[in-house]
């Protein structure tokens, strides 16, 4: 298997499987001197685990990092920051029913047709579990990125819909959701659109808008690897994601060119001339 | 610059400037023996020309591409492949009423901004020229691809959708319509409407849909390399795609689970096991 | 800090300090199926630890190696292998000593200066301990690549050479000599001689020179990616080593070309044509 | 094929084969502004080039640079430069002789079991003419990196050796000598037994020494990718290069520590601190 890498500059690596020892990462390319805050990691953790509210699958992942290497005294030494997300419950439970079987909507069949080999406890490396490995390092990140803020919410939950507009989101109020959409009447009806649905053994998709600021001007490579383009690619590694769009996205496709076109704001602009 | 490369065992390396000598390209990791058809290779640098028909931008870009290394007696040698598409009209026209100036919608300022030098003669690397480069790349590895069948066509363009099942599309009406939508009642309001903006001046937006048959199971890799991240990001690295979606795509988001699964295939699933 | 991995397709990323928690790494890419000895693998870990016998260093690294992911009942899933060996003694002794000093012929000075930062727990990154890690991945490649046989000896310390010829040497005997020279005559004198120099607190270098048999024609890549471009970065990535030569090595430059030629063996040529 | 590349900020990608149209290259990853002397470029072009003395081989390739992409009023724009060396005299002679036959210390054999494919005219891609490349990406790199002084001379030829000290080398009297060695009397018996040699239809090796100044503290990554590592691989991918070795070198395998110890110069350490 190849491909469990990610970035350039500042790269991570991750392993593990949802019934190994432990998942783990490496971060290549940190630089040194950078302050960790592991509360923030912790929380950034909790926020991620399943089991949160009453709404969300009830499995419980309980995790919490070790960091093996890279950090001296509180902060990066600029050399690979290796970590552990021990699997507290390691032990598969019996799986001999799915031993013989491949799951539907899983990577089962694919893997065994891939790898020739099947490890049968539960989603293994396909498991969406190995997320919880980019959330540590992602944490650092931003941790680096001091100047550009990230803040992604829930805008969509089946056909509930909350339209809003750019510069009027309220981050602030993202945690207070516990489906983490920042309106608070969209919020309440998608809770109950979700409970509904789940009353009947159900689930439901959803959309994820995020938004980025403070980011430098020519961020990103102009041809192959523009900043969209892999950022395209990676929210479309993360399991289940179906697709991506940015700026105007597929709303775009049905505008004018007059009306889609990117003036220039002349009070940004003169911070750059 | 960094990011002028594009795919890992089949790499393509691409150079050049829409107002330089010559666009370029160097492949490397095509396999030995793959007998090139130099008249497809030709056919797919004209489907991409500007100045086919009259709903398109009358630009004339007539391009022929010159191989420099890596074919012997027609066939690939397993050599890079190099080659160049000369710019035949490399003479920047009069450029001196943009030379000071950015124009909205264009990459001139953020190549300023990042490189601190200006090449003022159109849209240079980041013009949509690149692409060149890219046909002549992947209509060889269509050829190395035999199995593999890919097809797009127009699937939208402004409000006219065509609402297609993956099973009935008629490939070979592609070709048929300026538009290249498939369905010729689709196809005609779709010019009629492009005829009627264009004549205002103006230009609007579509969605092009692909199809790909043939695929061995288990391409990609698992975990960030997922196929469908790598075409993801290959999409959204060209000039001006805002969105991309897979399979179900954000009609997926409003999905139940019961509905979105993904079941096996009885008749397809024997083929495999 | 980059240039922690190594290799393509069997790629080993590494991380760790000499006086953090634990040193790791990520194996990615090794294939589904691989048997995994691991009683092998700890021998060679006793191989490379120092305090084997009386003519090394006496610090103690006794190290065992701790499995998290990509293995199940036994073999390789295909998946990252990821490992640890914790650091059973990381308090750093008392290390006031050298923490507002550099000491010469180490990396303390050039780290301070490339990273802004110091860790003075010993050599942190840049010690050869960090060669552990490549021991436990080495050994599950000698696993992997079953047919090609390596092995390495030391062919001289200070002045005292061992002149062998290449499909002379008894492997079996290498292990048999504290010094690893499989001849017993020049590893008595190698010893002797490293005896006498450790008494007055000095040591001395050598030439390690290794055989390798069953690989495979056409191994490597043709322009930089060469075979002995490749095991020579690696060689040379080694602490303390300071040069790298195969075939005829330095010896053939002062050699005809007459003498040099290579030229085809018929009996082995035989076998591939 | 592939590894046709080199560098990972300043990356080189080379193509073409000696009997086809043209050698070029592609780098990517050249800052923007750096003003290009094309002058030198060919002169350095000339200094690689075959038959400019009567001591080496007669074979004429008057090289020029032709360069596509990346330069704009003769600075580079930071898009990739890309550039080619057209073969002039690319008609095969008369391969037939050897079409069907392997010739010794040559690639034929192995490209030919490699890739299941011959280009018999020649060396094709494995002939040392590829460096033509290099030299035009390594005189950009030079003109890059103003302040590192880079000089090579030849130090050997068979078991004439020039004894120089790193600091009392006359790096302006290289090119006075046809064979570049910089010591009059060591460089006219270099050339006397080059002459003998030749006579008799024969060649002799020799070994090339450089000498790099004004390398900034902490250049190369720490572990694996460090900077004599990297040199190491760039040198020994050089056609019928058999060692490569820094510093002390193989002379250090049998000194002392005590005698190799690398103590601080207060008086160069002082600039630093």
């Amino acid at each position: 298997m190849a491909g469990n890498s990610f970035g350039n500059i500042f790269k991570l690596s991750t392993f593990g499987e949802s019934h190994g020892k432990a998942l783990g990462g490496v971060i290549d390319g940190c630089p040194a001197g950078v302050e960790l805050d592991f509360v923030t990691i912790n929380k950034e953790l909790n926020r991620r685990r399943p089991g949160q509210s009453e709404i969300v699958t009830q499995r419980k992942e309980d995790d919490s990092v070790e960091f093996l290497s890279g950090i001296f005294e509180g902060k990066t030494t600029g050399t690979p920051i290796g970590f552990i997300i021990v699997n507290k419950d390691q032990k598969s439970k019996d799986y001999s029913h799915i031993q013989n079987s491949y799951r539907p909507s899983h990577a089962d069949f694919v893997y065994d047709k891939k790898y020739g080999f099947r490890d049968y406890r539960g989603g293994g490396r396909s498991s969406a579990r190995e997320t919880v490995v980019r959330v540590v390092a992602g944490s650092i990140a931003k941790m680096l990125l001091k100047d550009v803020k990230i803040n992604a919410f829930v805008s969509s939950v089946g056909e509930i819909t909350y339209d809003y507009q750019n510069s009027k989101v309220n981050f602030d109020k993202i945690e207070d959701s516990i489906v983490r959409c920042p309106d608070k009447k969209t919020s309440e009806e998608m809770i109950s659109l979700i409970k509904s649905i789940k009353k009947n053994g159900d689930t439901v998709g959803g959309v994820i808008s995020c938004i980025i600021r403070g980011v430098p001007v020519g961020l990103g490579e102009p041809v192959f690897n523009k900043l969209h383009a892999e950022l395209g690619r990676a929210m479309l590694s993360i399991n289940a994601v179906k697709g991506f769009e940015f700026g105007s996205g597929f709303k775009g496709s049905s505008m004018k060119g007059s009306e889609h076109n990117d003036s220039f704001n002349a009070s940004i602009f003169k911070k750059y001339v």
